[in-house]
């Protein structure tokens, strides 16, 4: 679709960075979530599970509603910010030396820079 | 699962009935949605189809989120509040008379109402 | 909405037994997931966590699927069967004496049987 | 993650595969959906509209499914093929000179392609 096709359907390029972040964060998430429940021998933090699933939810939900240019498109950027900041901290918290922590708080960390940008 | 033992999951009496609402609501949302798009021989409104999808979504994570007493369970009822508002609108702009809409509009109502307590 | 207007949109009185049965299991699953994501001290049972989690996106997916006369709609009961005899099992096996575990077996019985009967 | 790592979890480059192309399908047909509800002064394809709903879901519970090895995966991979083909189909039927649908159709034909391994 050219790029006066996307603006026509209220896609600017900054709303499409934030479909790409929020998709990405998305699997991030929930790939993570799966990881973290199989961390051996281990009892998982709840709390830290309960905000993976938050964000991953929360990134569903903006980036389907960013796709068809939603009037909650604002609320939904802030909800976002706001899910994605957390996973991020959590994530560093519980083990900074993990790799698979460390790549979803990155991705979390850009996630929000992009919504940030919608939600002002 | 007795009422004390909901009270320690977080769930309260006040977001039991949150849960309930949003779950009505996402069902008449995807129904209105489902009947609205078949509207014998008339170009359906855009607008209301999106509100529709919008509300239904929103619906959707906020009863997730209550169910696991998320830490973005205000955010997510504000959300629900606003969605629900402009739907209730739309249904009641669009025909007054039809009976489908306005079964959706009264479940929107009472699920705004339930959100906002738990919004403020 | 008449029954003859559900009836003009697809929707008999199975599929309407349907759409209800699957909205309660997710609610039912979803919630059960975060009960036993507390349970105190132990580590939880993986499967069974696991076992939730796609029991309760298939009863979203079977809903909503169903709310709009989908044409997968018998892949996608067929599909909520195996996931709620799959909890339904899970459950009993963890712990028959729990009460929120009981409690979901019996939800994802009466929904594998709602569905069971449009997947033929 | 290094490789090694996702097979531990289960994700075998195979089913990597198949996130990546259900989570770049939910993405074509939510925008594809929006795109089509926007067509200049026509009546949508009611038919093309349900089909592109029913494979966003679709993708959006596999990939979901695959990101935590479900054991519904098989099934999932099967509906997905499903819910793909109908898509393509129906864009290249619509229009097959639009470039949106073309779009799709190529996405919704790599997705099948990637389930279908898995869904034998």
């Amino acid at each position: 679709m050219a790029e006066e096709e996307r603006e026509r359907l209220g896609i600017s390029p900054e709303v499409r960075d934030c479909i790409e972040a929020t998709s990405d964060c998305y699997t991030a998430c929930a790939e993570t979530l799966n990881y973290s429940l199989h961390q051996v021998g281990g009892i998982p933090d709840l709390r830290h599970l309960r905000l993976l699933i938050d964000c991953s939810e929360a990134c569903q939900t903006t980036e389907s509603g960013m796709l068809r240019a939603s009037e909650l498109g604002v609320m939904l950027a802030a909800i976002c910010v706001e899910a994605c900041e957390k996973v991020a901290e959590s994530c560093r918290q519980l083990d900074p030396s993990d790799e698979q922590l460390a790549m979803c708080a990155e991705v979390c960390d850009h996630t929000a820079d992009c919504c940030r940008r919608l939600a002002v």
